[in-house]
């Protein structure tokens, strides 16, 4: 390896070391509490060091959110993606997701904060962060269409009104348990998603009567 | 009236003005983007001025969110406590709640938003949200209770288990409404709540198959 690779590994290696204590920050201060000062101190790097890597506040905080995209899609979708389509994958999707989210409790899901942090700003973070929380209902969207097409769900099952509904126990998770630090959401949201898969099965009276 | 009453009574109604430029501003800002500057500006006056209603920052804070709640309270309430105990009464609550949320869109349900705000906060502002979310999802549960009672939801039915999913369905609202300016999370909202009836019903096959 000749020198200018391994100063090139090295600064690459050192922007992932921020990007990691960052994306940590984030978690617990909300993107909006990520600043530059902040991560020099814990880095025990300058302020410039930093600039160094991230050429201003908001890039650095559109990496972060990349980030943890990334790490969502590994620990959530592509585990998910293996298994077969229909039911197996979509309980997967919400399983992992839940799991994830019940982690995150301590520092919280960079989503769901986010997304009142900046339910009333423009930007190119908003931007970046309403992307990426689309994508993710996308992918849970296929999933139930895919368990529709399997005979697994109901034939007339809306796959956005059950989207809906798998969001609202997850955002519901990270309500109770996070700011009114109840006990035993973790055991609601399931039974929530139970009953959901069960009021739209393929044969579920109650739903075809109403529907 | 006499000098001195006549003085009291111009103090409190300009402390109820700067209360309700305040819970404008909090439904804007958040809680914690509401300053005495800012307020100051708003209402023409100097910031001694405020200061000699309010004690302190935080003093107002908590005004503003009992203000909201008492507002809250006359809105979704007291008009549903004048109904049927039982679905009449649960189906207003759940009503009015919504139909609030839905006007809140573009400033913000403080009871929403707060939640993420001070989720990693400790205090007396915090204290406070916390102990009114819980008394209205007191409120949400003894209403599930009576619902119960009446024979108008299944016997069986965890009430703690039905406040959960019927927040769940506002929090996604909020979220999908204000966050990724989705339509259609109204009809959405309505339609989940209305499948909670249906299949929480007395006489739910699928709910009591697999309860």
């Amino acid at each position: 390896m000749n020198i200018s690779s391994r100063l090139m590994r090295k600064g690459e290696m050192t922007r992932a070391a921020i990007l990691e204590t960052a994306l940590d920050l984030a978690c617990r201060e909300g993107l909006e509490g990520l600043t530059i000062g902040l991560l020099a101190e814990k880095m025990s790097m300058s302020k410039s060091g930093v600039f160094a890597h991230f050429g201003s506040r908001e890039d650095l905080q559109i990496a972060v959110l990349r980030l943890y995209h990334q790490q969502f899609e590994q620990e959530i979708f592509y585990p998910s993606m293996k298994l077969a389509r229909g039911l197996p994958r979509l309980r997967s999707l919400f399983e992992r997701w839940v799991k994830r989210v019940t982690v995150e409790i301590a520092s919280g899901c960079i989503y769901i904060s986010g997304a009142t942090e900046y339910d009333d700003r423009q930007g190119a973070i908003r931007d970046e962060l309403a992307a990426m929380v689309g994508t993710w209902q996308n992918a849970l969207k296929r999933a139930t269409e895919q368990a529709v097409k399997q005979g697994h769900l109901h034939a007339e099952l809306d796959p956005d009104q059950f989207v809906y509904e798998m969001y609202g126990l997850v955002l519901a998770l990270h309500h109770d348990a996070r700011f009114l630090k109840k006990s035993g959401s973790v055991n609601r949201v399931e039974l929530g998603f139970e009953r959901m898969i069960k009021t739209y099965a393929p044969q579920c009276q109650e739903y075809e009567e109403h529907h």
